[in-house]
């Protein structure tokens, strides 16, 4: 069963180490790990977002290789991982992307590290809700490098809460960030967890 | 705040695709993403288990690099994660390992996206209950390649229930799989969510 649920790993704009703003290169393990979380959390989509046409190239390389190609054939359940992914050139071409297949413009949920200061940030547990009982698809925007651009997160309809662990250390992958946000908000609910537990 | 819980990645023995057992070579992006996560949720320690001892000196290289050498300098954070890392010949010198610092034998608990048989399973709640409330150490054991041998399954204390999405697909990276698992039983309760959610 999916959800009405989209994600997309933004390369361009983010943030470098200095807070420049800067485009990534593509990861082969992103592509990968992140569309195996998608596939096993019922998303509909994944979409690898950078502008340089070459990396979108590469990952239409590395998605034929493991979907029609050899890679796909020696196993074939990253090949129904990998047919999650899409590439687009910007996150506004992603945005366009699901509102045709949905025939609605998804609500985007960007993501970070840090918390946000503004009155639009959901938490899990709210954003598991929403998504659960309204029809708006919900597209969930992570950022490579040291996160996204203050003008992606300005231009989102809702910011997530950061994951919290067990101290002020907050230097998870985007590969773990997105999986914990997959299982957080799309997980079926515990048999020992009350039903409302994120 | 530190939780009382190790854990090991096992490259052998382990499971091929035929369900053959052999050893893995050790993966960077393991080495760092688990690390990661560990430090984001309090574990104490992260053994990557490998016999091979030239795999294990390439780790030892990883974490130089990271810890003492240029990438720490550039990355600092990534420097704290690595901290946790050490090698095991064995899963059995990394149970020793917990036991000579904690002064007591772990309880082994076993990961697989399969659930077992037996009736040493335990849920994702019922583990965070008995690390949330026991002396015990946990240490918690990972397989790569196609999940861990039987021999390993058999041997540990109890068997954590599969991580289970929205469909019967089940083939997470152990990147992934690691970040929700440790997610699921050390992240602080959710404001919104009771407090005994996971």
């Amino acid at each position: 069963m999916t959800a009405n649920v989209y994600c997309a790993l933004v390369h361009h704009p983010v943030l470098g180490r200095e807070g420049e703003v800067l485009t990534t290169a593509v990861t082969n393990m992103d592509v990968h790990d992140i569309a195996r979380s998608a596939r096993t959390f019922g998303l509909r989509g994944y979409f690898v977002v950078t502008p340089v046409t070459a990396q979108r190239d590469l990952v239409h390389r590395i998605l034929d290789h493991w979907r029609t190609g050899p890679g796909g054939r020696r196993i074939p359940a990253r090949a129904e991982a990998l047919a999650l992914v899409e590439t687009s050139p910007s996150l506004d071409a992603a945005i366009d992307a699901v509102t045709r297949m949905e025939g609605t413009a998804p609500r985007t949920v960007v993501t970070a590290a840090r918390a946000g200061a503004g009155s639009r940030t959901v938490s899990f547990a709210r954003l598991r809700t929403i998504i659960a009982t309204t029809d708006v698809p919900t597209l969930l925007v992570f950022g490579t490098g040291h996160g996204l651009a203050d003008s992606v997160l300005e231009s989102a309809s809702l910011r997530l809460e950061p994951i919290v662990g067990r101290s002020p250390w907050n230097h998870l992958s985007v590969r773990a960030a997105a999986a914990i946000v997959f299982d957080r908000l799309l997980a079926p609910p515990s048999i020992d967890a009350p039903p409302d537990a994120w």
